[in-house]
């Protein structure tokens, strides 16, 4: 295992090479190290502290819309995984199976959990009786493992972090209702939190879930113009509990199956804060995620009063921003460079003579805009900026996609487009599995969604020219 | 899988048979319930949100002494595991071995977590290079699994929550204060939001942790007088940091290895709540972690006016206290039944009457007295009664906690404390393991700790004699 680089290193620019660029500013900004077993990752301080601000925000999201936290085994019985068939058939080739328990065999084999629908249907088939019971609304924080052949941090990795939510309704309209609305909690959440735009709207049959009866998904697009599907809600119908048996007697008296969701978000979306956001100087936190707002650097720090100083802006400030004093003996141009790399929102400068004159350097990572601020106007300035820094960065973000997004209403735009405008390609589709193989065939594209917000661009099917309705988004994707 | 039992039956006398108390309380009160996978248990919404805030209290004492939350991949190569000879002997006959990765067959076994120590070792001999690095405080928040052949809900079962703090250093001194320190956070947590008392000592070399130099624990006193060990921390000194090659650049610029501590704490102390707390009609809950502090029960709720009243002091109250109405279509007296099992701290009734009176009921969970309370007072009396509470339920545990000490100095007292005298046994002990094979042979009591508070209850060692200075805490243990 290679020992840490030190940060000074430049990274790889990601117009040479945006891979290696993605994979720099995740070593170097100490956001995760390699581990042992290929495609795991450690998340370091840094990386996780992003997630627990993910979570945590998300967690008063879920609780404000009446979901419970619960937790269930990491194991499934193999039998247990096999009930639901498209289910089995989606995951199986993926999870990594225990055989024995200490010294011993095991009489059945167990999968460490890919996702837990078969667990959250076992346990509702036991709890519950009648339509009192119902809504049940879950959520599980945990870890999965899926065995992945290729992998890259954050974006597919053999085990990754995230959250998944189980709910059963009474009926189908309300299932409905939910799956929609944790679909907008994420949305708004990578808007809000993350300065992230996207496109929701309904997978394919191809594409959606092993046993859903359908997928929505936020599409969110990287620097590179790929696509990233940044967090998912099904419906599932009544198929898990027609396979598992969750009944209920109705307010009819009669014996009847729930209708179910799930829906889930993970640490992929850090891999969307950096390749939205981020530079050739490293990563671009936006403000509200940032485990650090705001970092002091004390300038000729040796000198009478300068630290004293910074401890006592750190005070203040700490009442209204996640904020630090980097007191180290490094120079101040490197630790400016390590806290670019680490894409801390704002960098706050004071030496001697800004004492004097009552006033500090602000830099702004995202612009590297320098102002020269009152020390009394602190309060104010710093989380104006900071509600700026987002402000800008979702707009920076929302007008990139928009320019990158294309129309190809005839298959030689189509090709035109597949090879030269890297982003979302908007055309239309007959609803034909042939075709959407066709089009990821001939063209490299896969269908990313069926866009909530539909536009008739054309008239026919841009594979087989069948009339049509329906607008899909392709594109390459992560 | 057996249907949930409604509440209203009344569950096992814990007089009569205290397991099966155990077991009527965690799952009436719906705290768990069984999984398909023997051992593993689910955690429902009530027992997780008793969990959620455990880990919300320790997390926040974990960043104030300087500690930062990192994830370790769950899988453990078996050559990572075998390199360090004491902690594979202690830990490799119960995991779980994962020997499949979707079809394929893998090349080396991969164990899941039973603790971290092997990961956080390779990881620290990767990031560390000189003195400047250290120290590393981590903690991790996870589940881990150890193959248990007899298994009882949060006292050991095969999948547990818990943290894990690992931590290196330069100094040895450092190591020791920083094991001391988490030992005390753990026990003042257990005071200050469990309510619960506990004994700190030191575990004699049979019982400390497999790789070990020193084991530190905090023992707590259930209801039946049986020890649970509630939370360690662990002096691995040099240990690790050899077998991993945990090395850096001293200020003496010559290499050297880290000292290292490791400390726990899980969701066994969830069992520890209801064992010292519980009575026969549930369970009963401090109130600094109860996910409800205060049910409004609403009497006469067809009554107009009674409902809409209710809803108003829960928005008032929700200002100080954690409060629910339950407005649902039950009886009063079934509420009274369902909210005592569940152990909720307080009670509040208010019906027509008392609404035309201007007061409420109050009813404490642990004393069951009853209070007039005027509605405009509940702001200071709520508060104030939450507190008191706290302090009855510690106050009634502590006294309980010395009622059932006892001393032995000769085996006839050993004999008779171990028959007759459920609780802690204070006795000398020489230091062999001889004597502590017998001891626990012969009487069935295995060492708990040598208490940080030692007494000089005899000068000789209370199996062979031999002149000695310890003493020790003996008990039956879960």
């Amino acid at each position: 295992m290679e020992k840490n680089k030190k940060l000074v290193e430049a990274i790889t620019s990601m117009d040479v090479d945006f891979a290696q660029w993605y994979t720099d500013i995740v070593k170097k900004a100490e956001l995760i190290e390699y581990s042992l077993v290929k495609g795991a990752v450690i998340l370091r301080p840094y990386g996780y502290a992003i997630w627990e601000n993910i979570q945590g925000y998300l967690d008063r999201k879920f609780k404000e819309t009446g979901h419970e936290n619960v937790y269930m085994p990491m194991l499934i019985p193999e039998s247990l995984l096999q009930k639901e068939k498209d289910h089995v058939v989606g995951f199986a080739p993926e999870v990594a199976w225990v055989t024995h328990g200490g010294e011993e065999k095991l009489q059945e084999r167990l999968c460490i959990r890919p996702t837990s629908e078969t667990l959250f249907c076992e346990h509702f088939s036991n709890i519950i009786q009648s339509y009192n019971d119902l809504p049940k609304k879950y959520n599980q924080w945990c870890s999965v493992i899926r065995w992945e052949k290729t992998t890259r941090p954050f974006l597919r990795t053999s085990e990754f972090l995230w959250q998944e939510g189980h709910t059963i309704h009474e009926t189908a309209e309300e299932a409905q209702e939910e799956t929609i609305r944790m679909l907008n909690v994420y949305a708004d959440t990578l808007r809000d939190l993350l300065a992230i735009p996207v496109v929701k709207g309904r997978k394919t049959d191809k594409e959606k879930f092993a046993g859903a009866e359908a997928t929505y998904t936020i599409e969110a697009l990287m620097h590179d113009g790929k696509a990233l599907q940044s967090g998912t809600s099904h419906n599932f119908g009544q198929g898990f509990a027609e396979a598992f048996g969750i009944r209920f007697t109705g307010r009819d008296g009669k014996l009847q199956h729930v209708h179910q969701t799930s829906w889930g978000l993970s640490t992929r979306v850090i891999g969307a804060i950096i390749m939205v956001h981020g530079d050739d100087s490293g990563l671009i936190l936006p403000p509200r995620v940032a485990p650090t707002q705001l970092v002091i650097i004390p300038v000729a720090h040796h000198k009478e009063g300068v630290l004293e100083k910074a401890e006592e802006l750190r005070q203040k400030i700490s009442a209204y921003a996640r904020v630090k004093v980097d007191a180290t003996d490094k120079k101040p141009g490197w630790k400016f460079s390590e806290y670019e790399m680490k894409g801390v929102p704002l960098r706050l400068e004071v030496g001697p003579k800004d004492i004097e004159n009552n006033q500090v350097v602000l830099v702004r990572r995202d612009t590297r805009e320098k102002m020269f601020v009152n020390m009394d106007d602190l309060e104010t300035v710093i989380p104006r900026l900071l509600d700026e820094i987002h402000d800008a960065l979702l707009a920076k973000a929302t007008e990139r996609m928009h320019t990158m997004t294309s129309v190809a209403t005839t298959p030689e735009e189509m090709r035109e487009a597949a090879d030269h405008k890297p982003g979302f390609i908007k055309a239309m589709w007959c609803g034909e599995l042939k075709c959407e193989e066709e089009i990821k065939e001939v063209y490299g594209l896969s269908s990313r969604c069926m866009p909530f917000e539909q536009e008739k661009v054309a008239d026919h099917c841009i594979c087989c020219g069948k009339e049509t309705d329906t607008l899909v988004y392709w594109g390459k994707a992560y």
